[in-house]
């Protein structure tokens, strides 16, 4: 296709949409969640899991800020782009690394050129841009870039969210002219240029735009405007769920989502719980990533379908049901509380494996319910229903 | 089945065996390797993973002292038994604790009577004796448990490894009474025992028996003679493995495989590599177990049909190949070493799971090929080019 995306919407139900996004490595359905893949791997689970039918994962994410520094992208270059170095065949989004070095917090200095940084690895002195980030990304070869933007805290005065908004914008500015020139470079015939290009990276990737703006709802509708002005391939809302209250953040993605293009994917960047997904949802955003799944199932905790399991908790020790009594995950259908929680105990890796596992797939099927409801018009009772189950609570 | 396994050998070659061991949980063909699930979990890898097609792990193996200290034999009582309480319904052996104990070295203290010890976790005082031993993996419930035993250190004086012989002569007879009474107890109707008994456990378990002597050869033969005049289901040559030459393994190997009984399985403890297994093979060994392919998944290591590979080298940061290109796993067929070193260094568990996986894999096909090569009179042939090519090194 000459596009490097195709959006198209199936279903609505109020705010709610359904569609399908068509890339070049295959097809996603939206809404959608992406796993989290850090550094070329979505940590604790094998590419056979999430391409399983129970998990069914149609794209993941992976972070510029982190393969850039390791293994480096001369490695990911050499070895003919990320898909190919890591053996993932279907679709991935990268992000561009500008939350990452954000995060750094004391160790980075933004300046109107890029920000500089220490590596949180060796502590070496590394400068990223709009420009390093398109060319990092276009060797990545993700199917969808994001833009190169900065990022303000969720209590950011009024005045110091506007200037970093303007930044941003800036910087849109200068990610959409790198991307190109980096696109161009990159669908050059081969016979010019042999030696660095491979046949898996030549093609179109799609950019996203990204509306900051804070929990000032002016500035972040100011943001959106200014951003589609420049015009990409699909929008993002980042700077959410960066230590604003909750309704806060609801509050943004109310004002955003339904004002965002309708014909290109809204992507709400880092959120959240599943019970943030289905809210955001109603408000109009189609795709999803978040650490939470994988990050949580780690340190112990089950995402379940009556909230949040703890399972260090000792009143597990005997506990012989599943994890999620309404999951029929391959680890609810075979594994017990206690077995798992005697795995965690004993440090053994099966536990965040067994945990990440669930979790991804109680996120990713609730995303597959989600789009069930929206195409039968059920949404609203599906959210109603899921959030009555969520506040049960465990031990109901 | 009346008798706890049914052993039937299929196919011999000179001293080589191919037989089925059936167990009242599925046929399992030898020579075996069985995957050693410490805690309740082989390390790094899920069930669905070992029951697999590529690995169909027939039998694990479980640790009586690390399950009898976490979760406690309670726990695993109150869920039904070993098998019930992981989630695993396939055969499993467990060993007896007598070699863990013994590791403990300065922690532990032997009497007559049994090894009193620190917990390696907590250090509290505990007690292991041959009863004690019978009664925990009584309620564990592996088809085939182990007598509890003395090891001698690989440099034992042939008096020290006397007295550590007959002290296992006069266990093992301990073993056996004790073995009996919780068989019995085991087995009474229900109606007698509602609380404690589960039906899961409610059949007969084999015992082996352990052949100790250290590296003494008129030790070993007195050990095996004596330990086969009391009698088990199957016997176990212990105490290698444990700081001797590699030369001196194989002699008492060679010097007692053939000698054990011709109609019940020899069982060689913690041994060890794909070439080990391979000349125990050839001197009539049936079954194995080893940590080899897990632990060293874990630091790195990955065992090839042309020798060990360390993935830290940073000769494998640009290398497409598969860990082991004459593998067909599904680590091979999808990872290169470049990935999978990149993982390990960035300390990612996907290392640890793709390295354990297929190191097993290979574990479980070279005994496949062993057994085929056994039934086919061709096992000579493929322990011969089996050598020459693990010796060609992974360079060539």
């Amino acid at each position: 296709m000459s596009r490097p995306l195709d959006f198209q919407i199936t279903a609505t139900e109020n705010e709610a949409r359904a569609a399908t996004l068509t890339t070049r490595r295959g097809v996603i359905e939206t809404p959608v969640f992406m796993p989290v893949g850090t550094l070329g791997t979505v940590k604790g689970i094998r590419f056979e899991e999430l391409e399983s039918p129970e998990l069914d994962a149609r794209i993941i994410l992976s972070n510029t800020y982190h393969l850039w520094l390791r293994p480096g992208i001369e490695t990911i270059k050499a070895c003919g782009g990320l898909h190919n170095f890591i053996g993932w065949n279907r679709a991935m989004l990268t992000d561009s690394g500008g939350f990452q070095v954000w995060s750094l917090g004391a160790l980075r200095k933004i300046s109107e050129e890029g920000t500089e940084f220490r590596s949180h690895i060796d502590g070496s002195l590394r400068f990223l841009s709009p420009e390093i980030s398109m060319e990092v990304q276009a060797a990545l070869g993700a199917e969808i870039a994001m833009a190169f933007d900065e990022c303000a805290p969720g209590e950011a005065t009024r005045e110091e969210a506007q200037q970093s908004m303007e930044l941003t914008l800036r910087w849109a500015q200068r990610s959409k002219a790198a991307f190109e020139v980096a696109q161009a470079v990159s669908l050059r015939p081969p016979s010019q240029d042999k030696e660095t290009q491979t046949d898996s990276l030549r093609y179109r990737q799609a950019l996203f735009g990204i509306i900051q703006g804070s929990s000032h709802l002016d500035l972040r509708r100011e943001s959106l405007q200014r951003t589609v002005e420049i015009g990409f391939d699909g929008y993002a809302i980042g700077g959410l769920s960066v230590g604003e209250e909750k309704g806060v953040m609801m509050e943004v993605i109310e004002s955003i989502a339904p004002r965002m293009p309708v014909d290109k994917p809204r992507y709400l960047m880092g959120v959240g719980t599943p019970e943030d997904l289905i809210e955001a949802v109603a408000r109009g955003v189609d795709m999803f990533d978040c650490v939470l799944p994988t990050r949580n199932g780690r340190t112990g905790q089950a995402f379940t379908s009556r909230g949040k399991l703890n399972i260090k908790n000792a009143r597990y020790a005997l506990d012989q049901r599943p994890l999620d009594e309404d999951c029929a995950c391959s680890v609810c259908r075979r594994h017990t509380r206690a077995f798992i929680r005697h795995l965690y105990q004993s440090g053994e890796m099966l536990a965040s494996i067994l945990l990440t596992h669930h979790n991804l797939a109680f996120f990713l099927d609730t995303m597959k319910r989600v789009r069930q409801s929206i195409r039968s018009g059920q949404f609203a009772k599906f959210r109603r229903e899921f959030t009555e189950q969520l506040n049960c609570g465990l031990e109901s």
